[in-house]
C-alpha cells in the first residue's frame, strides 16, 4: 500500500491498470516479470488483459463504486489509453496515486492544448489554428495554405476524427461532416519520414530514451516500425532531446511516446512534433524482443518508483503490426527464423483492429 | 477443444498447466503472448503462476473431481514438474491429451529406468548400479570405485536425496540416512564442465535445439548458465545430437533438457548424460531474453501442435539465479545496464529457494 506521496512498491504489491486492451495486457505481463501483481479495470468483458491477471474489474469508467473498490485493492494506478475520463481519474486519484498524473491527461487529451504546450516549450510543430465554426475554419484556411488537415480536438486515433482539406473543398460541408464543435486545422506536412521517440521518466527526473524508431502507416494505422531510424545521429539526438524536454515539462512519470515528422529544412532535415501519447505506444512494441528491457517494463518501473533500466538494443529491429485479417497468417509468421510473434488474444479480426504484431531482429554485427 | 488424437490449438484455446511455480508461470506468460489462455492446477494457494492466469484450480493432485473439472475446462494439458503422480496423469489423460505423454514420466521419474533407457540408446552415462539394500550397496561399491554418489531413484532435485560415498564411509549408515528402499550408486564423475541442451520436439518429429549451455552449480543448485558453452563446435554438436536422439526415442512432444558432463577422454573431451528433465529447465531461462523465441514458447508451440520456431540468439548470454536472500539485491540488479530481471512473485526468500533470475546479453558483435 502506498500513501498519496511518492510511490515505492515492493515485489508482491499490486498495480491497477485502467483499460484492458493489448497495451494493458503487455503492461501486466511486464509487471508480472518483476514480481508485481496487476488488477485490470475495463468495461469490456472480453478484455485481452483480463486473461493475464488474477483479479479483474469489469465495470464502466463512470461506476464510482467499482472505481473505489478497485482503488482500494491496488497500490498505484496507471492506464493504457489517454482518454481516461476526467471524473474517473479524479475518483481514483483521491484514493491512490495515479501515474502519469491527471494533469497530463488534460494536456494530451486535447490537440489544441497539446500543440500550444509544445509550442510554448519552443519546440516546432506544423502550423495549426483553432477551429470552432465554419467561419473560423475559413479564416484558418486563409492563414494556413491548403492542403491542410482538420482534426477533432479530442478522441481521435488511428486516423479517426480527421480529414484532409484540399483546394476547392467546401468548408461548410467539411465542418458538417466532421461533426464537432472544436477542432484544429493543421498545415499538411510534406514529411520525409515519420519517427517516434519512446521515453521513460522516473519520479526523480531521470529520463531514458530508446533509439529513434521510424514508422510507416497504412490507412492511418501503424504498419511497420524500424529501428534505428534512417536519420543522422545528430537528428536522432534532437528528436530524443525534444522527447526529454516534453517529459520534464510535464513532470512526467512513466513512458510516453512523441511522434515527430522529419521535414526538409534549410540547414538539413529537422523535426516537428506531431503528437504526444501519454502511455506505452505501438511504435515501442519492438522493445519487447529487440531490447533488454521493454517499454512496458520501463513504464512499470517508473510508476513503481523503481530505477529505470538501461536498455540495450539487440540489433536492427523491424516490427510489423498484424491488423485485421493479417492475423490469419499467424502460422506462416511462426515459421520465420528469428521472428517473434505476439497475438493479443482478441476475438474477431475486424478491419483496422490490431490483432498482434511480429518482431524481427537482425543481430548487431550484421548491421 | 481437442480430441485425444493429434492436438492443434487455435488462438483463444486453453492450456492446462499442472504445477504453479515459476516454470508454470513463465509457461503461462509464453502462452499468453501467443494468444492462448492457460488454467493452472496447483495445491498451493500461493502459487506464483496463479497471478498470471484468469482461471486457477487450487486442489490436491489426488483430488479426482477437481482434476476432472480442470480437464473439462482445457484443450490440452502439460506440466511444469516431472513428479506428476501416475494416478493424476492417468485421470487427466483419459479426458484430454497430456503432453509430454505419461509414459515419459515413467521413464524420467526413476533414475534407474532413465539411466537404463539412455544406455540402451548407446549413449554414455557415468557407471551406475541398482541399490536396494546394504548388501547391494556393498557390492555396488565393490564394482564402482569410490568416491561415488548415491541417489534415491525417485523425487530427488537440487541435490536432495543424494550423498557422496567416500573411502572409509560406513555403507549401513549411508543407507540408513538416505532412508529409501530404491537407489542407485553412480561413479563420481571428475567432469571438466557441466553443460545442458534444451531441445524442443514437435509431434511431427521436428527437433530444434538451443545452443549448448554451460552450467555452474553452488550447493547443488544451478547458479549460473552461460551460452555458448566453452566447448568445441564438434563437442557441442555431439551434445545436441544426444538430446535429439533422446527426444526421438521418447517420441517426445514439448521441451526437454538433457544435463551432461564434459569429461576428459582419450581422443579429447566427451559427454556423459547426467539427467533428463522432461520439461522446461532452469538452464534454459536465458532463452527468454537471449533468443528470439524462449524455451517456454517452444514448449507451448509443441504441445499446441504449432510449428516450432527457429530461435536466433542475440549474443553471449549469462543467466544468474537469484536464490534465497539473493533476491534482496533486486534493486541493484535493476540498475545493471543490459540486465533483464525476473522476479517470480514468491513470498519468503527461504535458503535454496529460487526467487528470480537475471539475464545479461552481450551483443553478438562483441563476441
Amino acid at each position: 500500500m502506498t500513501a498519496l506521496g511518492n510511490v515505492k512498491l515492493k515485489p508482491g504489491d499490486t498495480i491497477g491498470i485502467l483499460g484492458g486492451g493489448q497495451l494493458g495486457r503487455m503492461l501486466a505481463m511486464a509487471a508480472a516479470r518483476l514480481g508485481l501483481k496487476c488488477q485490470v479495470f475495463s468495461p469490456d468483458p472480453d478484455s485481452p488483459a483480463f486473461d493475464v491477471v488474477l483479479n479483474a474489474t469489469c465495470a464502466e469508467y463512470a461506476d464510482v463504486e467499482a472505481l473505489e473498490l478497485f482503488a482500494n485493492d491496488v497500490d498505484v494506478i496507471t492506464y493504457e489509453f489517454e482518454n481516461v475520463p476526467a471524473a474517473t481519474a479524479m475518483v481514483l486519484a483521491a484514493r491512490r496515486p495515479v501515474l502519469p498524473a491527471q494533469k497530463i491527461l488534460e494536456t494530451t487529451q486535447d490537440r489544441l492544448i497539446e500543440k500550444n504546450f509544445v509550442k510554448r516549450l519552443g519546440i516546432d510543430t506544423a502550423d495549426f489554428a483553432d477551429v470552432s465554426s465554419v467561419e473560423t475554419l475559413q479564416s484558418a484556411i486563409a492563414r494556413i495554405a491548403l492542403p491542410a488537415v482538420i482534426k477533432t480536438r479530442r478522441f481521435g486515433y488511428d486516423g479517426k476524427g480527421q480529414a484532409i482539406v484540399r483546394e476547392g473543398d467546401d468548408p461548410s460541408r467539411i465542418w458538417e461532416e466532421l461533426g464537432t464543435k472544436s477542432a484544429i486545422l493543421e498545415a499538411f506536412v510534406p514529411f520525409e519520414r515519420e519517427i517516434s521517440v519512446i521515453a521513460a521518466r522516473s519520479a526523480d527526473g531521470h529520463v531514458e530514451c530508446y533509439d529513434v524508431t521510424e514508422n510507416e502507416h497504412r490507412d492511418h494505422i501503424l504498419k511497420f516500425s524500424r529501428v534505428p531510424a534512417a536519420i543522422s545521429d545528430e537528428l536522432a539526438g534532437q528528436a530524443r532531446a525534444v522527447a526529454e524536454r516534453i517529459a520534464h515539462a510535464l513532470d512526467y512519470v512513466g513512458v510516453l511516446a512523441v511522434e515527430l515528422f522529419v521535414v526538409a529544412g534549410n540547414g538539413g532535415p529537422r523535426v516537428l512534433v506531431n503528437e504526444i501519447a501519454p502511455r506505452v505506444h505501438n511504435s515501442g512494441h519492438w522493445t519487447l524482443d529487440g531490447a533488454s528491457i521493454s517499454q512496458f517494463e520501463q513504464h512499470i518501473r517508473a510508476i513503481a518508483g523503481w530505477p529505470l533500466g538501461k536498455p540495450v538494443r539487440h540489433g536492427q529491429v523491424t516490427m510489423t503490426n498484424l491488423i485485421g485479417d493479417d492475423i490469419l497468417d499467424y502460422e506462416q509468421w511462426l515459421t520465420v527464423p528469428g521472428a517473434t510473434v505476439h497475438l493479443y488474444g482478441k476475438g474477431a479480426p475486424r478491419p483496422g483492429r490490431k490483432m498482434g504484431h511480429v518482431t524481427e531482429v537482425t543481430p548487431a554485427n550484421s548491421k
